[in-house]
Order: structure tokens, then C-alpha cells, then sequence
């Protein structure tokens, strides 16, 4: 089995194999407590779901204090050679030092919602200088271009694997509770639409979209690029190694997500996906072990097409749709006010025996 | 014209008549400046929209901090001895008492958000007690029978609508610039869905849902009901003139919303409606001055199918879509999250010139 090879495999798989189902009992429960609140039955909608989901995730711990944080997972891409993206790859590095530099979308929406901002470098093709907001763990200075090589090797894939695992075991020992997953990297949506065919099956025409902001023909050299990297490395679509998807077309970046997605949902952890990219991720994670599912929120739906093939995939409905493109979790960020709003009407709104309400009367 | 009996014509003409356009002009330079922000161009989709939407109200005042405020306005319908809701009318009154003492959804969304929640009483059939949380402007004790009777007479339309724009002058010296628009009144969809058909010319079958959760027997019946009102009051739908609606088929509560969304947009404010009920209002109130159009923002998108209807005829998509049926303000406090990161973004984010970073490559 070529998972075998993999020198992350123990630390990985000892990860996976502690991830527990949701449990139904708790969901239940709660579902049971969602009927007694002073609103009509079911009147919450989707809010009511993610609150059972939250309830069956956190299990004891459900009543706890929300403590968010979004994590920004950059690095760059050897595809961008092939001219794949409407920004040139230095733009990767440029803002990385914006995110540090508190000037871009990501900060604005993490300091106004209160979550905790880190950014990790697992892949920036420059050197980057210690901040407060960084946390470094360069595995290489970006990945090979997968058109013509494997993207990462077994190595580097491992290596970004635990950066993720490494973080997600200290955003559960810090007491985080919702964690937004977010990512930059130009040229990433090449690789995330990549992944989405070998995951899915899907054509390479049917998950490539205008990622940042290219035109159509550009748009269809990506879906050809893309191809040509499909049919170097995998005999045939869908592909069903997670590990092998991500060594021959994904990104450090995604990889380190996709670990910290795993190591989240070990911990009882929901992870809040933001868009195409770290929905590939996720999407990895759960081919990796389906009880990930589990504890997943869709934070939105972006306008890359590859976005919605792969939330079918994974049966999530994203809780909004903005027609936002822009990655780095801002997506996410907007979702756990939605998250955090679910939980809050579950633990304080009054019951109908609390406040002396009449129920529905019987028709 | 009818529309000369009404007492409030006065106030009400006037304040229509000091609604302003939305300024084109700031609404290009807000354009504009959206795009030297440090994200691919129209990447934040619909938060571009509100942003813009928002420069072009409040002008000069774009920048000051954001005052946000959820008024719930609280009144009966005669049309409930129809049989038309899943609840006693009782509940009006007792949800009154559950939101003054702090435990329904609105009360936890409020805090959570930092809003500014009142209660206005125009027409709960009950005497209620002084409250901080509570302004007492009762109209009547409910709406009469919309099926046998006009739901109110002149005098009771134009107390209302007076009720609204009051408030709307008392949140405009207090600072509030972003208002949520709720409601609670047992009965009030089935008002909301003759005031669609009016409006919008739809059969009472088409605008009728199931409310707070009747079966489809009771929708069927519900539907009827509306028919017939629809039948006694109107030669033929659609009929133009809002207050001859609110007259015959509206609630105490709806005229008053619509009185405060044209006060609202009197001062430049921008009004976020809620679901079905307060969507009903301000369709009423662009009836009465289409230029309040520009100040409206729809909260969230309503599993009612009236809503649906109404936002269509506006011209406005919804910035949320839950699956929520619950009214009291709660999606329009939900959709101010949104909102509020929207205007942020806009003010805070570095331009590509203030961060240094490489703009768009030309494809």
C-alpha cells in the first residue's frame, strides 16, 4: 500500500484513528432541548442544525465560552510557471507581509469578530522575519510545477502534513474551540481544482474557474495545464489515495491544512472551512478518515465551480453565499458569527415552560 | 385621492419628500475605491455591494462608527378568530413578556451583536407594564377581522405610521445609523401575504405559506381567508395605493415598520428587513416613495414563499439564506454582522499602493 511509505504515517494515522464519530446521543439531545425554546418548532432553520452539531462535537464541553481563531496557511506554486494565475507569484510573499502588517481583508474581519489571527508559512518562496503573527514552518520554498513533476515529494508532504497536526494540538491546548481554516498562495486554485478532479472525477473544464480574476482563455490553459498534470500522475480519475492527490497536485499549503483539519476533528474540534482551496483540504481529510465529516462547517460558498462540485462531494451546504472569491478565511470568519450566534440562541434563549408560553396549539 | 383622508398625510408627505436619492456620485467614488483595496477586483463579492450602498447614504458620515439598534414592533390580528395561525393570539402578549425579560431569540441576537433592542407596543391586545426595553405607543388592541371588516380605520393607519417615523426621528438624534427592522404579532403573515397579493398583484395561493407552522389543511383555509378579504376590500390586484392596503388587510405593527423605514431613509439610514412581515412594510413604504429603494437592505431570505414574491418585486436579494421563519429581527441582526464586516473591510483594508504589493497582470 503506497500510504506506507509515508514517513508521517504513524503520526497521521494515530490522529485519524482518534477521531470519534459525532455523537448521536448528544445530537439527540439536543435536537430534544431545540423543541423547547420559545420559537416555533424547526423556526431556526439551518442555525438549528449547526447547533446539534456543535452540541454533538463538544459534547460536556458544549456550554464552554466560544474561543475562535482562523489560521492562514501560506505558500506558493511551481505551476504559476505555466501562467495560471492573474497575479504573479511574488504576490504570495507581498501579502503575507500585509496579513503581518494588519492590512488586509483576513485582519480587518478577525479583530472586528474577535478571532484570533495566526498565519503559517509553510511554503513562501522569500524569507520572512519573525513576527507575532507568524508562525513559521517553511517545508520548501513552493512546490514543483505538477505538469511536469510530482508536487511535493514524500517527504515534504509528510512534513506539511504535521505542520498541521503540530498546530491543531496547540489550538486545542490554547482552549480554541472554532477555528476558521484559511490559506494564500497564488496559483493555488490550480491546484485545488487539480485535486477536486482527482477526488471527484470530475473533468478538469468542470472544477477550473477564473480563481483570482483571469480570462477565459486563460481560464481554459489552466483546465489544459491541469489535465496535462492529471494525466501524468494518475492512471485514471477519480484517484482514492488522499496522500498520493496531494504529493503529485496539491500545495504545502493544503497539505498542512488538510492535517490540521484531521488533528481539529481528533480533538471534538469543528473546523470552518472557507473556500475552494481549504475545501480541497477538507475534502482530503474526510477521504482520509470519513468521521471528519462530522466536524465540518461550510462557513460559504465561493464563485469557483469547483467549490460547489466538491461540497456535494462532502454533502455540505455552505451557510452563506456572498459571491465572494477571495480565500485567506474571510469567508469563514463571516460564517462563525453565524456559528457562534447558532450556539448562543441554543444555551440562552428561554424555554417555553421557562417563560410561561403557550405551545402550538393542535391542528 | 384617497390617499388625502388620511390625518398623517401631513408628516407622512413630508418626510417622503425629504427622502434623497442615494448619491450616485458617492457611489461611484466608493466603487472606485473598493478596487485599489488589496484583494483581486470584486472578490468580496456581494460585501462590495453593501459597502458601496452604505457610502452612498451616509455620505459624509461613511466613516463615523457603527450604532446598531433592532426595534420589534408587537401587535394583534382580528383575522386570528379565522384560524389561521399554529399559535393562540395569546402568544403576542406573552412573547412581549418573553422578550422584556430577556430570554427569546431576539434578546440573545441583540446581545450577542451589540444591538440596541426596544419593543414597541402599537396593538397587543393585553396591558403591559412599564419596561426599559419597552415603548408603549398602542394604537388598539389589535387589528379588527380583515375577512368582515378593514383591518383598521383611518385614524388607527395613521397612528401607526406616526409610531414609525417618531422612532425613526428618536434613532436619528441617538446616533443609530444601522437599524433592523423585526416584528411579533400572531397573525401577521397572514396580513403580510393579503398585503403581497395586493401589492404584487400574486393570487393569495401563491403568497400563502404555512407561518409558524400549520399544516397544509390550515394553509389551504389560510388562503381562503385571504381571498375573501382580498374579495371584499379591492376591485382588482394588484391596487395602488399602500394606505387603502394597511387600511384593509395590514397590521398595526406593519404600518408602523413602514412608517419607520421611510422615516429612516428620511435621515439617510439604512433600514435591513427581517423575513416576510417586515419586507411586506417596506415594499409598502417604496409604494409610497420609491426613492426608500436605495436605503433597504434584505436581511435574509424566508422559507415563506410570500417572501420570496416581495423581495422579487423589490428588486432585492437576500444576504442570508437559514431556512428561517422565525421573525422578531432575527435574520435582519444576523445579516447586520454582515453588513458591519462589509463597511470595516471598506474602511480598513490597505490599497495595493499603501501595502506595496504587485497589482493585476494584464490577461
Amino acid at each position: 500500500m503506497e500510504k506506507a511509505k509515508i514517513p508521517v504515517e504513524n503520526d497521521l494515522l494515530n490522529t485519524c484513528a482518534r477521531v470519534a464519530p459525532l455523537s448521536q446521543e448528544e445530537f439527540a439531545v439536543a435536537r430534544a432541548r431545540l423543541d423547547t425554546l420559545t420559537k416555533p418548532l424547526g423556526s431556526l432553520g439551518r442555525l438549528e442544525d449547526i447547533a446539534a452539531q456543535w452540541v454533538a462535537s463538544r459534547q460536556k464541553d458544549a456550554g464552554a465560552p466560544i474561543c475562535k481563531a482562523v489560521y492562514v496557511f501560506a505558500a506558493d506554486h511551481g505551476v504559476t510557471v505555466e501562467g495560471v494565475s492573474a497575479y504573479p507569484s511574488a504576490v504570495t510573499h507581498q501579502m503575507v507581509l500585509n496579513f503581518l502588517g494588519d492590512g488586509a481583508a483576513i485582519n480587518v474581519l478577525a479583530r472586528l469578530h474577535d478571532a484570533r489571527l495566526r498565519v503559517v508559512d509553510v511554503g513562501v518562496d522569500a524569507d520572512l522575519e519573525e513576527h507575532p503573527l507568524l508562525i513559521p514552518r517553511k517545508v520548501a520554498r513552493g512546490t514543483a510545477n505538477m505538469a511536469c513533476d510530482a508536487a511535493m515529494t514524500d517527504e515534504q508532504v509528510s512534513f506539511a502534513l504535521s505542520v498541521g497536526l503540530e498546530q491543531a494540538n496547540k489550538a486545542a491546548a490554547s482552549g480554541q474551540n472554532l477555528v476558521a481554516i484559511g490559506e494564500m498562495g497564488i496559483g493555488n486554485t490550480t491546484a485545488a481544482s487539480a485535486i477536486t478532479s482527482a477526488l471527484t472525477g470530475n473533468s478538469a473544464d468542470l472544477v477550473t474557474g477564473t480563481g483570482t480574476g483571469i480570462n477565459d482563455d486563460v481560464r481554459m490553459h489552466k483546465a489544459a495545464v491541469i489535465n496535462r498534470a492529471l494525466d501524468r500522475h494518475f492512471d485514471k480519475i477519480p484517484h482514492a489515495d488522499p496522500i498520493a492527490i496531494l504529493r503529485n497536485v496539491g500545495g504545502l499549503e493544503i497539505a498542512a491544512m488538510t492535517g490540521m483539519v484531521v488533528g481539529l476533528a481528533s480533538h471534538r474540534i469543528v473546523s470552518v472551512c472557507d473556500g475552494f482551496i481549504s475545501t480541497a483540504a477538507a475534502a482530503l481529510a474526510v477521504a482520509l478518515q470519513p468521521k471528519v465529516r462530522g466536524y465540518l462547517i461550510a462557513g460559504h460558498q465561493s464563485v469557483e465551480p469547483g467549490h460547489r462540485l466538491l461540497l456535494d462531494h462532502l454533502g455540505l451546504e455552505p451557510l452563506l453565499s456572498l459571491k465572494m472569491r477571495l480565500g485567506e478565511g474571510t469567508g469563514a470568519v463571516l460564517a462563525m458569527s453565524i456559528v457562534e450566534s447558532a450556539i448562543a440562541l441554543y444555551l440562552k434563549m428561554a424555554t417555553f415552560k421557562s417563560a410561561g408560553i403557550s405551545e402550538v396549539t393542535d391542528d
